[in-house]
């Protein structure tokens, strides 16, 4: 009964003798990871006193019913008098979580709750983690329809590719507020932050540099699609089976739109070692394992981003060998390309203006403004802001914002 | 970005130039209902450090990675390591909020975060208000199932009758948390209380006591069912058009239910006058007006709770002229029926046992354990205890769990 120990034992509870979610007897005590989630990492606290009936009568009936009213005649002023604008729902089915795969919606509550706990640290962001008994893509599009009302925004996390993407097409076309799958635009985020910086310090120019991506899933699709957006020139993608072209008979759709705009226009096919040859930056979102002598296929001043988290498809140690730009997912090594450098920020912004969408310039904007960041302080071991330099959100939120004004998705 | 500045200014928010939803400056500025609303009631905080990179590692990756593998292996684990098994949500459609009736999902939202905050406050219980964008029982249905293994309970509310029965039943068939619609049972368990130290006050033995209803919707329904659990040996609930008998061909299923268990035992006929002619108790949850001369045609020393809010069906100062108790939903007058007094420690004691559900005898159970706190304290306008008073929700979560676990629906 932690919260009733850390408030007033005498308004809540029902006693010391009962055990409780949170009691600190339990299976693994003792082992960090576990003593820090017993009992959750999440919870939901009043903002309003409510100590005697007058507070009662101004937070419950009668007062509210006033607030109910002024709401049901003009719905603007939800935006007002409710939690509604500064909150998220971070949703998911429990089909992609983290590098475990399809573990199910209550194992994946961990995650999400962690995720929650990181809007709000990061961005000001109250947080909603739901875990959704369904995989079926209509189910969750029509689920999450339903629930739209109780939030300001929608954070798609941890679903399969391509569900990932239908669901998050059909979200966005239904709703009016942002819906924003993170494994695919975050990572995208950031990764374009991390490269325009490497870029720089190498000295390439966007429209010539040739960039090979691996994995074709939920980051690797938006990864492609961010750094189209930001001026890249010569783009393959490769799955399992090579690279991704029109040639190819077995792509899903997602996949073959890929391939139109990528391979199809440079040319590109052949195999992972096929590209990586001669190539200047290659980012890995597989998952899978690149063998050195293709990274030592690379052109000079190769820039090496292998995502992939707990194992990086090149490990630092290898990489180095090779290329003068490291970064990896992970934070025991430099360059770690972290999500929640762009997710606080970027909601942050989009609320703070009512946006009522997420933009693709409102992303590169985000990266823009995490590229900047690092400043005159770039160098091979710092292309991308710490995730714990307190003017990343600010930084980020303010230019996400100013990119929904420009795009016309801002309400104020 | 009220957020920001309760914490830390320097790790979230875009800037003081931008506005927010806690934007001081709103249209009903010096109000203070409103402005006790500005920006929400409720907000998520996290309950674990996150200052640097070492409680990242533990709260999320790569740590979190071992909890989630945790509970995919043992779901049980969930009850440990997550907020889930201490976070009921709030689950509205908009359709019969207080007495303002359908005015929708947005609009309802101000009293789901009340009720949640109420929840947190009284019980420490985390509460989420979910308010649906839609009205079809089946698709609510599915949509709280889909949910579920977000949270440890699901509080329905303000969702209109019929629907709200047959919403209520289906879940708790479908569901292995508790569900509980709080419009029905809450209020059905604080009215049994007051009616229980009521009837001890004038003498009256339950089994011959002569109780009349009027409102046959949510609370009506759950009042009669529950009374008649405690051993009400007479009692006839009316609508607008009279008795509930088996002779009236308009009921519906839930109505026609209730006459067989009431008016066609009793053998009860006729209009809400007829049947208070001699009636010992008067349980109005109709928002109907009692004309004064039916009060006067009851017994002496009659019982009255008038219950309906803001305007109680019978007004105390016209109550008093003939009853010796009298109650209503209002804290202006003695003995307020609240259902704050009942929900939070109900859900308190279910969460502690880990109940599967809410049974009959858990509610009667919440019950008893309200009257008896009023103790040797039992006058005429004391008979239920006060919604601030400390001991009220640990008193009834112990009740409550203890009965969960005579019941059977007590995992732990």
């Amino acid at each position: 009964m932690r919260d009733v120990a850390a408030t007033d034992p005498a308004q809540t509870g029902s006693g010391d003798e009962l055990p409780t979610p949170g009691d600190p007897s339990h299976p693994y005590q003792g082992d960090p990871v576990f003593d820090l989630h017993v009992g959750g990492k999440l919870e939901t606290v009043a903002r309003v006193p409510l100590t005697d009936a007058h507070d009662l009568a101004l937070a419950y009936t009668p007062g509210v019913a006033r607030v109910c009213e002024e709401i049901a005649a003009d719905p603007s002023m939800t935006q007002h008098y409710t939690w509604v604008p500064n909150t998220v729902a971070v949703v998911t089915d429990g089909t992609a979580v983290l590098g475990l795969g399809d573990i199910g919606p209550a194992a994946a509550m961990p995650v999400m709750e962690g995720k929650a706990v990181l809007f709000k640290q990061f961005g000001g962001v109250d947080a909603v983690p739901i875990c959704l008994d369904t995989t079926d893509t209509d189910e969750i599009v029509e689920t999450v329809a339903r629930l739209a009302p109780s939030f300001g925004g929608i954070n798609l996390e941890d679903i399969s590719a391509p569900r990932c993407f239908e669901i998050e097409d059909r979200l966005k076309e239904r709703l009016s507020i942002p819906v924003f799958h993170d494994d695919q635009h975050g990572t995208a985020v950031v990764a374009l932050a991390a490269l325009k910086n490497a870029l720089r310090l190498t000295g390439r120019d966007p429209a010539t540099t040739r960039v090979v991506i691996s994995g074709a899933g939920a980051a690797g699709v938006a990864v492609a699609k961010i750094l189209l957006e930001a001026g890249i020139g010569d783009l393959a993608v490769t799955d399992r089976k090579g690279v991704l072209n029109s040639e190819r008979g077995d792509l899903t759709p997602v996949k073959r739109g890929l391939a139109e705009i990528t391979a199809d226009v440079t040319g590109r096919s052949g195999t992972l070692a096929d590209v990586l040859a001669g190539a200047d930056v290659y980012i890995g979102v597989s998952g899978g394992t690149v063998p050195e002598e293709y990274v030592a296929s690379m052109a000079p001043e190769a820039i090496v981003f292998g995502l992939a988290n707990p194992t990086p498809e090149v490990h630092p140690d290898i990489a180095h060998k090779y290329a003068r730009v490291v970064a990896t997912g992970r934070s025991d090594f430099p360059n770690q390309i972290n999500n929640v450098l762009a997710f606080p920020g970027i909601f942050r912004g989009a609320f703070d203006v009512q946006a009522t969408a997420i933009t693709e310039s409102m992303k590169v904007a985000a990266a823009d403004a995490l590229a900047d960041l690092v400043g005159d302080g770039l160098t091979e071991d710092r292309i991308i802001p710490d995730p714990f330099d307190p003017r990343v959100a600010p930084a980020v939120a303010t230019a996400v914002a100013a990119a929904a004004r420009r795009d016309g998705v801002a309400k104020i």
